[in-house]
């Protein structure tokens, strides 16, 4: 626990709270070097239970910090889902079988791992590249928000006192309870329990030895503390939205069953019975979801006191019938009641922020809330203002979901109050393709379902300063109009010089090689989140004179002393420090040695001599296949493209390979030039988060 | 460092020396639950400089102790093999380019890293399996054997006695000078410095503090302690071969160079002024092997003083010239002189080992050292004998190919004192076909490169009693009889059912998807360095009447309470502990039902349900392609074929699916019923070595 020992500090960053949402955003600004804190009222991070599907662009974006390896190589790997509904008699039977993940859309698929292994990466990885620390058994108990002070990015606005909790009150009460029993409870963090922030807070005062207290005066907080947030309060914000009759059970067991896709995905509707969602997890445990049949409430408050263990195996034994099913070793359980709701506000003047639980719940069937609560915070650096669609897009999305599931199924076609197989079927795989959290980027290289075209689409966003599309912004985000007010600025990209990079989505990702050494990489693994925006070059086939021409043209200007390249790299940073320029060519890799390309797309050091990492080419490796990059990125080899890529992976903007000047006009649009920025030692990221 | 607190102790396996050879086997150990103590003279382990080459057998090794991983991101990767020559007017031209590892022969690469993080691996592995530690600074200084004692497996014939050393002696005298010196000088570990093994040793007597000692007695030990080692000397056996007067420097550097293929292994023959081979390696760093012009001996042992950074640079540019060679920063540097020899015996008594260096020396160019040491260990629970012809075989090759590497270039045919550079690129492929310690088992996976018929290969097992083959054991292996005595219990392999398993080697590896999940998975993933010996049955395609019916006939024996599953399981253990059975069939997966297969495939366990873990099929997955297990094998899916694996991952016999009396028989030849091991805790790997 720590020891609040100077009355005041100043950061930049104060997040309160330190699931996945806080954890991913204190591992954001532990790359880009903000001065940044972290408090958690619980004294451990979660050990069982809680949320634990990662969808794939979770694992990009985990790559992207370098440790994605990690949870794919602990966590159990979902390939196929298998629906299971009612014959004519009654009998459940499975009726089809899809793949849980699209193949093609990503180079990961969606797994499933605890959360608190994935707490431990973030923890890890926070370590590794900072000295920040998530601060446990810390509390906020007073927030002050000066408004005169939110016009100037450099002063402190807010105001909050920090109170240490004992080890006993930053327990949670029905931890203690079941400490060294067999079965870990789950219901005291479920939404039929009622929250014990205030009880915490209760106990913090009035307990003498919890009297330390510090004033952290902050430029930017963020509420990442979940369903009940004590940040949300503070500014008055609501969540709005209901519940519904439904209450569900949770049982993390190793089954013991006769069923025969107890290790696939399933959705199970029985006839009269409900329905029972399996998820197949690590260490040869399986997650049931199972609709709970005694419980449903009418409109209320369900009474949590009734529901155990052994009433929910019994629901799901009624709905699994003719299968049998049972359990020795039971890791966790829970229950809770189906609700989606979303925060009225995001934030407040741009300077408090909420963001996971705290703004958007949802039923966890969908497989979400971790993934679009880390994704929050990825998106935060550039672009909060987009959160908005998303979060209601995907409480739209699990509304209609939770709906279609916990429905009885249709007899036939007469049958209007029973819900149709076929509507369920085409929503989980609308939802698969929501929670990608990739969507259209990669149409083009869908190939095994032709109906993609009919998908709605997840994170795509708008026309803004720092996604140059066509269209206006205010249509495509979230009303604010976040595109720059001087028309004279804007860029709009070339779209059609690719069919499978979309302006506004992330990068895909397809395997090069490196022009020096020959060996494959995922386009992706070379977008490490360091803060760096990027140029990629797609510079054609560099055989062809007007290729090498455009390459070599582009190449001058990127010299040039008064570049943006130049411009807004700090004096005495390597050239890559800000914006780093890569080159994927389309000719053979032995036709070109690195060697004769201008010197700028392979710069040289003192000291470490030529870059050899930043030029990379179309053709086929010796192990691994031919990445077909152009093919995929749908781009003329015989004109190429250039691509603006921001810090978190998503295109900003398109072009021709030497349109300098819009890329230009795009950076100068957000960026200050590092003669104006003197001494101070702000990251550029930062700076584009208070534009 | 270590306190020896106890006068006396006890311990099956005493390994002498933690570098790559003894941390490999107390790793393997680590697995078995064998008593094991590891001691070494130096105070820390490695930080820079020395071996750093990992063949692909060798990341097949360390996939099976779960670590691969580790050492295939850290590292950097080699794919191409470029060669330099000479052209016509004597300046060096590219001539050729070949892959540096022969696509298909596995699913790694050969790739680089520094020792130090190598060991740190092992560490870790070692600690999360076992208590055993490494005891730094502690030096073996008597050695008694008892040969009344040598003949029952469970006495201990061995008597060594430990001493600890104090923190300065432990360190090697040249690092002491470095210390904080920017350029770490690995002459003093080169066979050009003496040993200081005597010095240690004798500093250890005299000094006062170091008066903590303990005797230790070991069923067996092993000697791991390098080119001096002290076990070696106890044993009296010798090193036998010479040196040549080729002198060879290396260093390791950030390169500032114009040489085009920097980043690629590269051998490089001047017309004069002799030859280079780069190893580019991970932080940037390359490493140059360079043959010293002005430091040949004429049969004496070269002046080491005259020998430093500065001169083998200027060697290399010579070399290298008309290119431009120069650095700014050294990580490491040293000097040898090549030599190759190989031990006069292997062991005494099958009580005491030597491993590694203390058995082989050889010039480091070929990249086998730290491979072919850490390989000694992994047979060396099943086969030590065979070691003896793979040292013979290294050192031969190390031979022919230090003195290829080392001459001058052949002006035209006509020039006998020149190498052809065409032997030159055969000698090569050759060695990196030995390196991978993989050979012509997977003949059937080579497609590039036809002339692999005329390649020698490398680890290949004669026939014995863990190897189940044609023709005489002596012959194919040291000279040794090492086949049963009883030649009523001998079985021979039908290696014809399979063209792409060989028995005596590697079992290759392709992929297979999981029956019960859709996962794909590496076939050698399954097969993990735990102990278990493995029975690997390719039923075919199930749906063909035939096939299904000698399944279930080998599922009705394997099932009977006298099989050799059962016999040699220990009782309470799960049936998979000692021998587990896979299956891997080739029907489709949609076509068979897990659970409709007979039970001892798929074993139920009370607790834990059925076992899903043990059923694969050759089928087409979602992501990852089409592994065609059976075709790569070389397998009829009409017939099928039984394996039988070592733990060690080495094929044992081959035979028909329900060969059931072939596998009873080659078991009993060695394994001992769990009856007659009483209350014994040995592992059945332990009983099987001393066989």
């Amino acid at each position: 626990m720590t020891n609040l020992n100077h009355p005041e500090d100043h950061v930049d960053v104060l997040i309160v709270g330190a699931g996945p949402a806080g954890l991913m955003l204190a591992n954001w600004m532990s790359r880009l070097g903000i001065k940044t804190r972290i408090v958690d009222k619980r004294s451990t991070k979660v050990f069982s239970g809680q949320a634990d599907g990662l969808q794939c662009r979770t694992l990009e974006i985990f790559d992207s910090f370098d440790f994605a390896h990690r949870a794919w190589r602990e966590s159990n790997h979902m390939l196929e889902i298998c629906l299971w509904n009612p014959d004519k008699d009654g009998v459940i039977r499975r009726s089809d079988r899809i793949p849980d993940t699209i193949p093609g859309i990503s180079r990961f698929q969606q797994v499933v791992l605890h959360q608190g292994r994935i707490e431990r990466f973030f923890l890890d990885s926070i370590k590794e590249h900072s000295n920040i620390t998530v601060e446990r058994g810390v509390m906020p108990t007073s927030f002050e928000f000066d408004a005169s002070k939110a016009a100037d990015v450099n002063d402190y606005p807010i105001t909050v006192t920090l109170r240490t909790l004992t080890e006993e009150e930053a327990t949670p009460k029905q931890q203690q309870a079941t400490n060294g029993a067999a079965v870990s409870d789950g219901l005291f963090r479920s939404n039929l329990s009622p929250d014990d922030t205030d009880d915490m807070l209760r106990a913090a005062e009035l307990d003498s030895r919890a009297n330390q207290t510090q004033v952290v005066k902050a430029k930017f907080m963020v509420g990442c503390d979940g369903a009940h947030s004590w940040v949300r309060r503070q500014l008055g914000f609501k969540l709005e939205g209901d519940s519904t009759d439904y209450i569900w059970g949770v049982l993390d067991i190793i089954p013991i069953t006769d069923f025969p896709d107890i290790r696939m995905r399933c959705a199970i509707h029985s006839a009269n019975a409900g329905s029972v969602m399996v998820i197949p997890r690590e260490n040869k445990l399986v997650r049931l979801y199972i609709q709970l049949q005694s419980t449903v409430t009418g409109g209320g408050k369900a009474d949590r006191t009734k529901i155990t263990p052994d009433m929910i195996l019994k629901s799901a034994q009624c709905i699994l019938h003719p299968y049998k099913l049972d359990y020795s070793y039971c890791d966790w359980w829970t229950a809770y009641q189906i609700g989606q709701r979303v925060g009225d506000k995001f934030s407040l003047e741009e300077r408090v922020f909420l963001a996971g639980d705290a703004v958007h719940t949802h039923s966890p069937k969908a497989g979400q809330g971790m993934n679009v609560s880390m994704q929050d915070d990825i998106t935060w650096a550039g672009s909060w203002p987009m959160w908005r669609r998303i979060a209601q897009d995907l409480i739209d999305f699990d509304y209609r979901f939770s709906r279609l599931f916990s429905g009885r199924p249709a007899k036939d076609v007469m049958d209007e109050e029973g819900i149709s197989m076929e509507e369920f079927k085409m929503a989980f795989q609308k939802g698969n393709m929501f929670a990608s959290g990739i969507g259209k980027t990669t149409r083009s290289l869908l190939f095994d379902l032709t109906q993609s075209d009919h998908i709605e689409t997840a994170v795509d966003y708008g026309s803004s300063l720092l996604v140059a599309k066509e269209g206006d912004s205010g249509e495509q985000g979230d009303g604010t109009d976040v595109a720059s007010k001087d028309k004279s600025l804007r860029v709009v990209s070339k779209q059609h010089l690719s069919t499978g990079i979309s302006v506004g989505m992330r990068m895909p990702s397809v395997k090069v090689l490196n022009q020096s050494d020959a060996r494959p990489w995922h386009l992706q693994e070379l977008l490490k989140s360091n803060g760096r925006w990027r140029v990629i070059v797609f510079a054609g086939d560099l055989s062809n004179r007007e290729n090498f021409g455009r390459y070599s043209h582009l190449g001058e200007k990127l010299s040039s002393p008064t570049s943006f390249l130049r411009r807004y790299t700090p004096p005495g940073q390597p050239i890559d420090s800000v914006i780093e320029v890569l080159t994927v060519h389309a000719g053979t890799r032995t036709s070109i040695e690195l060697l004769d390309l201008p010197e700028i797309f392979h710069p040289y050091g003192e000291k470490q001599g030529w870059d050899y990492w930043k030029v990379f080419v179309d053709d086929e490796s010796y192990h691994e296949g031919h990445g077909k990059a152009y093919e995929n990125y749908g781009i003329d080899p015989r004109r190429g493209a250039s691509v603006i890529i921001r810090p978190d992976q998503y295109v900003s903007w398109l072009g021709e390979v030497d349109d300098y000047e819009d890329m230009e006009r795009f950076f100068s649009a957000f960026m200050k030039p590092q003669s104006q920025l003197a001494q101070k030692k702000v990251p550029v990221a930062a700076e584009v988060s208070t534009l």
